[in-house]
């Protein structure tokens, strides 16, 4: 990860006070003083949240011949996390201290010293703690009714495979996508939303005929898909990366991986995985249900267990993604930047002053616009105050409806970047918005 | 609960049965013999779903001036959960067999003998059991680390009552709305996903002037807004009710209640819950926080804590509801009649034969509808069985191309319910199908 500077510190606080002020996100619960490492997305961050997941969606499957998707529940038998390996091995180390029985990461001590009392040598062996949240379903808590809160979204779709072929109609090569929330007990939740205790995934897994030069094909392709959907979806390709894992670098189940990262203000970080797989999972679930999960190709009339390439993306951190990279300070104004179709509110329309026709005219506008886009109606203050307000809410296109709109039926159309604006036909302005927003 | 008939008993079977076989609903992690109250969407009920979400927040955020969105963590600081009673009050009664060890709610134990081996008189005394399932945060399992999954996502809204007013320019009357996942700990799960643990909620909370009138007149107005909503998708008003609630029944914060109830084949249940909820909420929260979640009205120039309407529905009953609804056996097939809105599936594109040109003309009209609405395309077995798939999917339209549509780039459009066929010219499909689909 590469160092934070200064100004790019000061950066991520311009953020994250933005998006307070601005209702992107809160912390959860804040009257009573918050729950570390848990947020709430507010009015505009639910919008431009929901912008990412129907725009991942639309590309992943609904616009794809290839995939079909799936929302499955947190709550898994418990069983599930056996065979997937996170019950052994989904674990941090950890310390107490005998002192203060404050309880540490053992691989963040240093010199033998609580972090907490100051005490040397005053700890404990180290346990090996799990991430996993425990819960208890049923009436009685023992661990035959133990489960867990699903650390990761995609042992649902393994869990589903065969149900899926069974009655879906898909041929491998095919994918089962889903979007859901997902928890993490991190000892040390940071960075904002980067990584925190609950947090949303869009994860896909494609499964593919066993062959190494079949999976490597699909590994590659994903791979570029995955990193062209940023692009695609505004963020500046100088910092957007892609690397590729070193063979000591990969996870037991992985014939090979890529991090698509992005450079955030507290350094180069992970925004999604792209692993190969292999058949590890659907061969552990087949040999802890008992059940077969292999796949008969009509084709080859062979079958098989396939192997699984998998784009693994996270919704918030997509989101800071979008946040930060939109985020710009300007001589007289802060903006976000936001690509037009993840943009919260798409147009916002003023009357310019309350007078002489104009609300009524701004408000038919308006009332017209927002069957189809999201929009927002603003008649408070200085219009150049509007306008600030909208550049700090990432609104692509204000419309203005001044002195001349009511004689000759024609508004202004101010583009958030240039700052440019336009006079158009009160007829036109359907056209003239869809076609930047949508063409875009 | 109007009892079930046997007939009626049959048709729930039906409809289960139809949707494992066409992918809209399994049972959670079913492989490993699922987790009683959990159940994972397929890929017909995950797109289902999905719009059932999508109608809800158009209608009751985005085409609204006075309804603004968030998205709340669903793990939230204990002390919420001490403000809304849930921690004192969200309980059942239990009592244990003293021989068996089983665990069953008192008062469904008849004759005072255990329902599951016999025993009589053996039972504990009656102990209150919390509906909330519990978890610990951070490293230390002990009381200070222990908090709930929300047993229902209306207090984030409330948490969120004053960051939303000092952020987001909102003036009572005005609602926040939220849609998200919420857990009980029900001690018997059934009716498929009607009663289960783990289950999404759509939730509005309405904050008015706290004056008896004013709540009333909005009271009215939700339970009849969200009445017509159920009609407007689609139900059945013959099966549709609005129960008053009797003022024995109300919850102790309510001043009054209204329920909307469906017939659905185990009986007439319910379906969303329209509250008047006073200030109850806020108060008890502001006194839990110490903070003032009081409100200044510019209008009035008071300062007062404003009384809340809130409709409050089930993403999984009102998926169920649309289901059966929709289910419909006929002497040749079986039809879900779904409203185009909510239909997974809206178009259907088939080749009558795969010769003569007519696959590709199929793709070139398959590939193009489909950047528009979610389309399935269909090449295999007789049209015949080809239309009755889709009738089991309730997909609205069918297109077929066929031996005339080289030539006169013509296809015939078959609608759903009627089974009627239509021939339309090819450049006209497009405008055929939104003035069905989005006119409806």
């Amino acid at each position: 990860m590469a160092s934070p500077t200064p100004n790019s510190e000061q950066k991520m606080q311009s953020v994250v006070s933005l998006c307070r002020r601005r209702a992107f996100i809160f912390q959860s619960s804040e009257i009573y003083g918050g729950l570390n490492g848990c947020w709430d997305y507010g009015p505009l961050g639910v919008e431009l949240k929901w912008n990412i997941k129907q725009a991942w969606w639309r590309d992943m499957v609904m616009s794809r011949d290839d995939v079909v998707g799936v929302d499955c529940s947190i709550l898994m038998n418990p069983r599930t996390w056996e065979a997937s390996g996170h019950v052994q091995s989904f674990t941090d180390p950890m310390v107490d201290c005998t002192k203060c029985k404050g309880r540490f990461r053992a691989d963040q001590i240093s010199n033998n010293q609580c972090p907490s009392c100051g005490t040397k040598n005053s700890f404990t062996e180290t346990r090996q703690f799990n991430l996993m949240f425990k819960t208890y379903v049923g009436a009685v808590e023992d661990n035959s009714s133990q489960t867990y809160l699903r650390p990761e979204t995609c042992q649902g779709i393994f869990a589903n495979f065969a149900n899926i072929v069974s009655t879906s109609r898909v041929k491998v090569p095919f994918g089962i996508a889903q979007i859901g929330k997902a928890f993490r007990n991190e000892i040390n939740p940071r960075n904002f939303i980067f990584r925190s205790r609950e947090f949303e995934q869009m994860e896909m897994e494609f499964f593919v005929r066993p062959e190494p030069q079949e999976a490597e094909k699909w590994f590659e392709y994903w791979k570029t898909f995955r990193y062209d959907w940023y692009l695609k979806h505004g963020i500046s390709k100088e910092r957007l990366h892609l690397r590729i894992h070193e063979p000591s670098e990969l996870a037991h189940y992985a014939a090979g991986c890529a991090d698509i990262e992005y450079d955030f203000p507290f350094g180069r970080s992970e925004l999604e995985g792209v692993a190969n797989r292999t058949d590890y999972d659907l061969k552990k679930h087949s040999e802890f249900s008992k059940k077969d999960l292999s796949y008969f190709d009509a084709e080859t009339q062979k079958r098989y267990f396939p192997y699984v390439i998998e784009p693994s993306a996270g919704v918030d951190r997509a989101l800071l993604a979008f946040l930060c990279d939109a985020y710009t300070e300007e001589p007289e104004r802060v903006v976000l930047k936001f690509h037009p179709k993840i943009a919260p509110v798409k147009v916002a329309i003023f009357p310019l002053v309350n007078k002489d026709g104009m609300p009524d005219l701004a408000e038919k506008i308006y009332k017209e616009l927002k069957h189809r886009w999201n929009c927002f109606y603003d008649d408070k203050g200085a219009v150049g105050r509007r306008y600030r307000r909208q550049d700090e809410a990432g609104t692509p296109f204000c419309v203005t409806v001044d002195g001349e709109s009511t004689a000759s039926y024609t508004v202004t159309i101010r583009e958030r970047d240039s700052m440019l604006q336009e006079r158009v036909a009160i007829d036109q302005i359907q056209t003239y918005v869809a076609k930047r927003l949508e063409g875009a």
